[in-house]
């Protein structure tokens, strides 16, 4: 029996809640078989995808003047973390159910502190929300506040910071409901950015990265085994080229010597592996697994999947 | 020190978010003055114009093709729930630091199970979302099987049911919370509603009233006291009538005399009179404080507000 960070990627929830409410039944599935196996199980996810919809649909709506005011960055990560962890909450309340699992599942909406100092509030990379055309972006970014640039050719887009994640504020709820037996939903997209200004927190515009937010979350609970989600069943080293390789185990020296030399893609594994690297690193014993979702279950059982250790 | 459920009204937050950010600030004071003297605190809340804006909102959204798809209801519950707790655990965190009090709060994202037999359903009353001219409303209604009713000359309406609310599906979850000392969020907007079959649960398009749903919440947790927090500071028979008259205390017995009279409005005060019977009813020793936000300290005192017991 292990305890068991799990991050899920926010793109395999599909784009449209219908799309959602019928992918989170699978979803459920591997990961009840994790409890079922008898390991304590926290869920952190992505929100990519529905946070963006939340977002874009809530300005939609208020520059048509069909609500009152735009809805803030922050309060939209804390709207999707309401959405997407009531579809999970409810999916794998009813796989226990449909197993005779006695066992609730509860999602904490989670703030996630930043250091306003942080580089990444000096240079936003993480586009959000619609393209614009040059002049509505300016308009925009005057109005207000917001940074835009240019994406690719297909207009213009705001931009918030990424800065790295330093601590979960509802870390000891989540360690009660462990505690108490339940399986908790936490973090969901990185968690809500806030700042502490003398010792109060406020919300602040960015995204943070779900999987070192999972990580962070991860050595806070103490757990035993960060299990980060993904499109593959295992980490790949000259990644679709004709001497692909993909990796049973790394440990930590290599994963680190692989993410320098570039094997890893900025934005998709590389986070990924950093993530598993720290975690790795925070104490003896830890390890991080990368699989997908559908082979979690035999990655456990070391029979695939990506192990990367000290 | 007492085990006490509050239960917010979801129209003391406001309209926007710019407006509920500065509200929870103080709705947060005198909810800290109940837990700095000793008590545990579970707060449940309203979302009537939060979850009406979300919904107008991705409708909106949806119909302007701005966003893929339209949010239905339950899930525009879950996303105020996140929303509104995101705003509360910030603003009563906040308080509690700076009266250097080291406690955490969190919210639970929070099903309630109603009963797909309940009248209610054959029988929507509660309008939601945009006022429709005629034809439209009978292109919606056809096209999503929406009910939608005329409203007071103002146009057409989506109206939804307002089923009895059975059971609080994350209980074992609120329990925990509380006895690992954390302040708790829970219920919001009266929660998600949720039908079961065949041991399944499922969202179901429905609002439960949140005096209901908080006072269920209340027997569920074995609560030692319910605060039911309205506009008003004591519940008054012949309401602005010249023969007004404000009331410190009713029996059960006389809570329910006066409610069969028509002393209470129906919506407004009525449901509090019948949550706060309810409750004190559960079991003795059980009692109801109705109260406005500003005098809930006082109340507590004795100094004010109506207290409903046996």
């Amino acid at each position: 029996m292990a305890k068991i960070v799990i991050a899920l990627g926010g793109n395999a929830l599909g784009n449209t809640p219908a799309e959602q409410l019928e992918l989170v039944r699978e979803t459920a599935k591997p990961i009840v078989d994790l409890i079922q196996d008898g390991n304590e199980v926290v869920i952190a996810h992505g929100n990519g995808p529905q946070v963006g919809m939340i977002n874009l649909g809530m300005s939609a709506a208020a520059e048509a003047k069909a609500i009152k005011s735009d809805m803030p960055f922050p309060e939209c990560g804390a709207m999707s973390q309401g959405y997407i962890g009531y579809h999970l909450q409810n999916a794998i309340g009813n796989e226990l159910v449909s197993r005779s699992i006695k066992k609730e599942v509860a999602t904490v909406v989670t703030q996630v502190l930043v250091d306003e100092n942080d580089k990444a509030f000096q240079n936003p990379t993480k586009p959000v929300g619609s393209f614009y055309d040059k002049e509505t972006a300016e308009r925009i970014a005057k109005e207000k506040g917001f940074v835009m640039v240019e994406d690719a050719g297909r207009g213009y887009r705001r931009v918030v910071p990424s800065p790295k994640p330093i601590d979960v504020i509802e870390s000891t709820a989540v360690k009660e409901l462990i505690r108490g037996g339940c399986v908790v939903i936490t973090v969901g997209g990185g968690g809500i950015p806030v700042i502490r200004k003398n010792g109060l927190l406020y919300g602040t515009p960015a995204v943070i990265d779900k999987d070192f937010a999972s990580e962070k979350l991860a050595e806070i609970i103490d757990a035993d085994l960060l299990v980060i989600l993904t499109a593959v069943p295992k980490v790949a080293i000259n990644y679709r080229r004709p001497d692909e390789k993909w990796l049973s185990s790394m440990t930590v020296e290599e994963a680190e010597k692989l993410s320098a030399e570039g094997q890893f893609a900025p934005g998709s594994m590389l986070p990924k592996v950093q993530a598993a690297v720290m975690f790795a690193k925070s104490k003896k014993g830890r390890k991080c697994i990368i699989t997908s979702l559908d082979k979690a279950k035999e990655a456990l059982a070391g029979e695939t999947g990506t192990v990367v250790s000290l």
